[in-house]
């Protein structure tokens, strides 16, 4: 073991594991009172006065003063002339992984189905797009056009007719990489407002924007608690936490890259969470000590160091089912299988948001590029929730044809249920569609 | 048109109709503060001291001293005592209902995909059930049999291994149908809890309950409020509104029949919402005078009054296009195509929780008994919720397998696209997988 000790240490066989453990993973997730005042003034003041309040929220956090509503407004034109300004490596990277993105995303579609069971009465779901959905897309240093991708192409997919893109623009300046990727993605408008009036504008409208049936996309703690507000007036996508990587290795892959799979969780913000699992102690060994090395070398040592100091640990298990175990009740929101055979511990894995499998899968990957999504479950929620996904943005309604030839049985039991249940009205509904002959 | 005035009458071509319209439609669905206090109050207490709060609160609320958690469980045994019990037409209607409730979910099981791209990559979604799902179910006077099968049955198709059914047992009586409709669907627990407090403990686990994934169910304000305030720790089923039915009729279908449709929605309370849309301004008025015949004889008819006379409308339009406009600015959660050829209609519905195609599919029977689900979105969330269904029950993975000799192409867009957003971790792990030769 090196001498520093940037991440703990942790074997599952040792007593008071499983306590550790539960103390690490805790994540406090209570509502902060005094943000949520603030969201909902702000909310209630979009619902109010519209656009009024949107151009004042917008002056207010972001630092300029657009003239008027249709000052929000990026044009298409814009979009473009990004795109042709961006380098053009990025352009061709950003047109490709659009290429995947949209292919993997197309598998995705469910269709509406019917059927005429014994009796003869149709029965099935007819599946659309929903109607009008809004992006949020965070502005200023960390914008990722990488997001633009993953949260506009499954809508475009799934054949939303309108896409509405937001994105706060600091100073009034918007990012070119994210203007490119609108282009590449397609949006039907593009509006510079961000935070909590954003999401307001998107759920109620305003005379500018009408009003959106679902807001995705990621932001800080004010986007999050006002998307959590508006939820049921609108759908939202999941409330994002700090994002994990659980690596789960045989002690036979390269250390060096599991670091950089570890580093490059870390390295998005302090509470991100590290988390490397193997039988192999000594590999552990090789592991922390290449940590150690590369870590100066990092751009983002610090937020990487407090990271991985504060929520980052390599946990020594007596072997890989032990791992899988492990997995399962942490329900990791990444999960690399970087061993031999990566299809055998496949079965097994309950819970996990995203799979990478191999020595070669790395997270990095499919977080801008391999065709899958990379807004996915957080902070254990991977137990119920899905990645993003163009069912996201398909509904369902039943189907019910009921032949008058075979109603009568039903129409009988319904009765029966009906006034079981004591509601006349319901079985009076069902018993006059039975056949008098 | 009758002399009594039950309910009002629009017609979609006079001025002002779409206000009214509007303000017929407005549904209050603003937070009650004391509702929120009280049941953040319940919420602590259940996660700070367990199942000693349960069964306090349980005395408090539902007016019984358990003696300990045991005596909240009922057994199995109990189940089919009271299944033995109940009468042999209501234990067939339930057996027969449960049967095609299985059927048709059966057809929403959701399988695992992969396949391998152009490169060799291995893409795809795993999908997997849920561990643990909580039902609730109200108890007392209007305690629905039907509720347990709907609710019970998805997840016993989706393969959910521990189904927990919670229902409160006012006095400490629960009524003998719900346990037979328990005992037909099969759950793995039953627990006489209810209200804020039995949410609570689904969420968070007590000494005597293992948390569980997923909440689901009906419930009054405080169950409801409960339900949104521990989302994200656990998932939930949609938020319920008041009920509403639009039925859209060509004029032929015998008014009695419509009238009772009508009813069906109107006897559940006091703000369900009953609407009728015609091109026949003489068949609305033969329904109005059915109305005003047919509901002095309701066992609910104050309660059928209230709701027609506060929120339903029987509305004229120009014609059967006009109406299916109507249909989407709605989204009605059931919806009746009470007309020749429903089929026709069927391809222009956007919007609608469930669609009855033809006269004799009466929304009765889809509540009970024709298969789909009765659990829907209301007050308009069909614009993007959908039906309670199997795939509530499952939740997918991504699998992101990449092939090491066709890597470096996508190692180096990553590497570009990380280094465009300023993430050096990200864009080294994607770098260090390209080959070396």
């Amino acid at each position: 073991m090196p001498d520093v000790n940037t991440i703990r240490r942790l074997d599952a066989e040792s007593p008071g594991f499983s306590q550790s453990l539960d103390a690490l993973l805790a994540w406090n997730d209570e509502q902060n009172p005094q943000v949520e005042a603030t969201v909902a003034e702000i909310i209630h003041a979009v619902r109010a006065r519209g656009d009024a309040a949107l151009l004042e929220y917008t002056a207010r956090f972001d630092r300029w003063q657009p003239a008027d509503s249709g000052a929000l407004e990026v044009s298409r034109a814009a979009q473009e002339a990004a795109l042709a300004r961006i380098p053009a490596d990025m352009r061709a990277a950003l047109e490709r992984a659009a290429g995947r993105i949209q292919d993997y995303h197309g598998r995705q579609v469910q269709e509406s189905w019917q059927y005429r069971d014994a009796e003869g009465h149709l029965l099935g779901q007819q599946v659309r797009p929903l109607d009008r959905v809004g992006v949020y897309v965070p502005g200023g240093k960390a914008a990722y056009p990488s997001s633009v991708l993953m949260n506009v192409l499954p809508a475009r997919v799934a054949g939303v007719p309108e896409v509405v893109l937001v994105a706060p623009s600091p100073g009034g300046q918007t990012n070119d990489s994210v203007l490119a990727a609108a282009a590449i993605a397609g949006v039907d408008r593009f509006l510079q407002i961000g935070g909590a009036q954003a999401v307001a504008a998107l759920a109620f409208g305003t005379e500018s924007l009408r009003s959106v049936d679902k807001i995705v996309g990621p932001g800080n703690i004010y986007v999050a608690t006002a998307k959590r507000m508006v939820f049921g007036r609108v759908a939202i996508d999941m409330i994002a936490g700090p994002s994990e990587i659980l690596v789960v290795c045989d002690g036979k892959t390269d250390p060096h890259w599991v670091v950089m799979d570890l580093f490059s969780q870390a390295e998005h913000d302090e509470n991100a969470q590290s988390i490397l699992v193997s039988p192999d102690a000594e590999y552990l060994d090789a592991v922390h000590a290449e940590i150690e090395r590369c870590l100066p070398e990092m751009n983002r040592a610090d937020i990487i160091r407090q990271s991985l100091s504060e929520r980052g640990v390599l946990i020594r298990v007596a072997d890989l089912d032990a791992a899988v175990a492990l997995v399962n009740r942490i329900a990791p929101e990444h999960l690399e299988l970087s061993v031999e055979d990566p299809h055998a511990l496949l079965p097994a894995i309950r819970h996990a948001g995203a799979i990478f499998l191999g020595r070669h899968a790395a997270e990095a990957m499919g977080d801008y590029c391999a065709g899958p999504n990379h807004v996915l479950p957080t902070a254990g929620t991977a137990r119920f929730f899905s990645p993003l996904g163009v069912y996201d943005f398909q509904k369902r309604s039943s189907l019910i044809g009921l032949e008058p030839v075979a109603v009568d049985a039903l129409a009988r039991d319904a009765e029966t249920l009906a006034r079981g249940e004591g509601l006349e009205a319901h079985a009076r509904s069902a018993a006059c569609r039975i056949s008098k002959g």
